[in-house]
């Protein structure tokens, strides 16, 4: 691999970045062309239903993308979606030479370097396969899966506690994380609190980003019995996005009238051992089209989360205190295992650093995965 | 500052981090002289009541050092200890300038720059100052206030688990992280548990780096009511160290001979709220010339050292991994506060990774601290 396709392809991921949040449920994409070792087109998949990286590029090109290669962060599409096929736009310009960080994981869309190749353009993957990959992780579990990718976020003490016992939580964690945690929100599609957190924080569960703007997500509450307040906060507030409560199957009918009338979609789960299906409440999510859902909480969600194998990626936040006692409310409720070796492992472990914080990523391992 | 200085007192801080574990109760100091931009004498300090860096730095430059530069980490001492003063020999060959990283912080031996500089030798100091702060934190907080700096260690999973319900803790972290430990506790002077940890885990505290080698720390064991049994595995041990028992004023005669007899050295400390005194242990351990004492647990033990303020800095390791439970032992037990503006919060916060696992080091913010 050649040193100046990854730095034009970083530039073309970079590209890609400044679609977050506005693509679902199409992934991000990036393109970058270039011709006698200078840029001559760019372009990101700005919004979904518009038009895709590579027109953007090709149109910045003109008639200059004759003979010039195009770097682009997916491959490009093959087929009529809401816009014609990119791989036949990338043919009629001319472009020599396609490189591609990734195949496209979506069968429907996908053929697009096959397609060039047998039209005489050369074409390679693999370029930053891996950042390209993790980009799109949202994107590429809901196409390959039917389902979200789920991410479960907390922020904690070093000692591991989200509130002291009397459940003060205000703050644990300081600006800058929590600056951090409103930009995920607006990356991702769908959010999702126990009714616990709403009567405890009344939370708005909106993405403020730091510039005022921010699309907030689907909002999403585990509420069995609909004990929520028709006046909550969320149901009252001014955001581009609904509510949707999902309820058990003895929630009782004039609650369900209540919330519907203040706004909220309501919809029945199958319970287990008392809680709602998180199973079920995934592939809801998925049938509606959303690539990503955060969890937020409480514990008892935490646990039941990681517990139902639904959870791709966990992001805890920690702060650099000690709550130092054993009564605080603790990241992940309920009954634990007897063992360390049943404890849930995690993979490609990644440290930032917010301000005072620092949050830990780490991707669920599966059961199929090695373990070390 | 100049580049190079830095460079060269960089180069005398790592040689003074060879004498690591063997100096106490004295620093650890290295020493570097140049001349015409050549290193023609290093030295360090190598083991308590022999010759100082300086000393060794020049022997080897001998009679070069005549007119030379000599970077050394701490100010050349100025008093007759077990050694006579390194200020007068570096004067006595022809020093021409001392570039200090810190002053002396001992009342004893400080004055040995400005003996120097009295005597027509240039001298400076400041030059990596933190750095050479941080390596010789143990000694400077003992030799300022007679306690020894104390570390919190604690090895748990990133929901703050140290053992699940049952007790099984073997094995938390990994093996980069346990090896990282033992260097710890080769580094330290004595190492602190409380008898719930001797029961659970009959452990040997010695320090067992990769080489086979390592300098056992002072054993120090918390045991209220002397239920230690006799046979436990760190009194029967081949060991350069030994164990110091501390009990409470209840504490009966006939089990305190039977471990006297074991070979362990009891001392009665007053009890506080059901604990024993951690400032007057800290106190008398200071008395018997320690520099530096590992807390390793368990909970009751961290908080109560927490709690009670004598803890300087804590490293928490983190193994990649949730134990997804409330019901695991915590790291920090006993009750704890009702709002989050009561934790204890550290400053200075550095990550370090140990292959999976990671290690949050952090400093206890005093209370007269500027807390943001």
């Amino acid at each position: 691999m050649k040193k100046q396709d990854t730095q034009y392809m970083r530039q073309a991921l970079a590209l890609a970045e400044k679609g977050t949040g506005n693509t679902s449920p199409n992934p991000m994409v990036g393109a970058v062309i270039v011709k006698d070792g200078k840029v001559i087109g760019q372009g990101w998949h700005k919004k979904a239903g518009g038009p895709h990286a590579e027109i953007f590029a090709l149109e910045e090109a003109g008639a200059d993308a004759k003979g010039a290669t195009m770097y682009v962060t997916l491959e490009p599409c093959n087929h009529h979606g809401k816009t014609p096929p990119c791989s036949h736009a990338v043919l009629k310009a001319g472009i020599a030479k396609v490189i591609a960080a990734i195949k496209d994981p979506n069968p429907k869309a996908q053929g697009g370097l096959k397609y060039l190749q047998e039209n005489g353009v050369e074409t390679q993957w693999g370029v930053c396969e891996a950042e390209a990959r993790k980009q799109n992780e949202f994107f590429i579990k809901h196409v390959t899966t039917g389902r979200p990718f789920v991410v479960c976020k907390c922020a904690a003490t070093l000692d591991g506690r989200i509130a002291t016992r009397i459940g003060d939580s205000k703050w644990i964690t300081g600006e800058e994380s929590r600056a951090y945690v409103h930009k995920m929100r607006h990356a991702m599609d769908a959010i999702l609190v126990g009714i616990n957190t709403v009567r405890m924080d009344d939370p708005s569960l909106t993405a403020r980003l730091e510039d005022g703007q921010g699309n907030d997500p689907l909002r999403v509450i585990l509420d069995s019995r609909l004990s929520m307040d028709p006046s909550a906060k969320m149901l009252r507030q001014d955001s581009d996005s609904g509510t949707l409560i999902f309820c058990g199957p003895q929630a009782p009918e004039v609650k369900r009238d209540a919330l519907e009338k203040a706004g909220a979609e309501i919809v029945e789960a199958p319970e287990m051992s008392g809680f709602l299906n998180l199973d079920f409440i995934c592939r809801n999510l998925g049938e509606r089209g959303l690539n990503s859902l955060l969890i937020e909480g409480g514990g008892h969600v935490h646990s039941s989360a990681l517990k139902s194998g639904v959870v791709d990626k966990v992001c805890l936040f920690y702060a650099p205190k000690i709550l130092c006692g054993d009564d605080g409310v603790p990241m992940f409720a309920g009954p634990g295992p007897d063992f360390m070796a049943d404890s849930i492992e995690l993979k490609d472990i990644t440290l930032h650093r917010f301000g005072n914080d620092f949050m830990v990523e780490g991707y669920v391992m599966d059961l199929f995965d090695e373990r070390d």
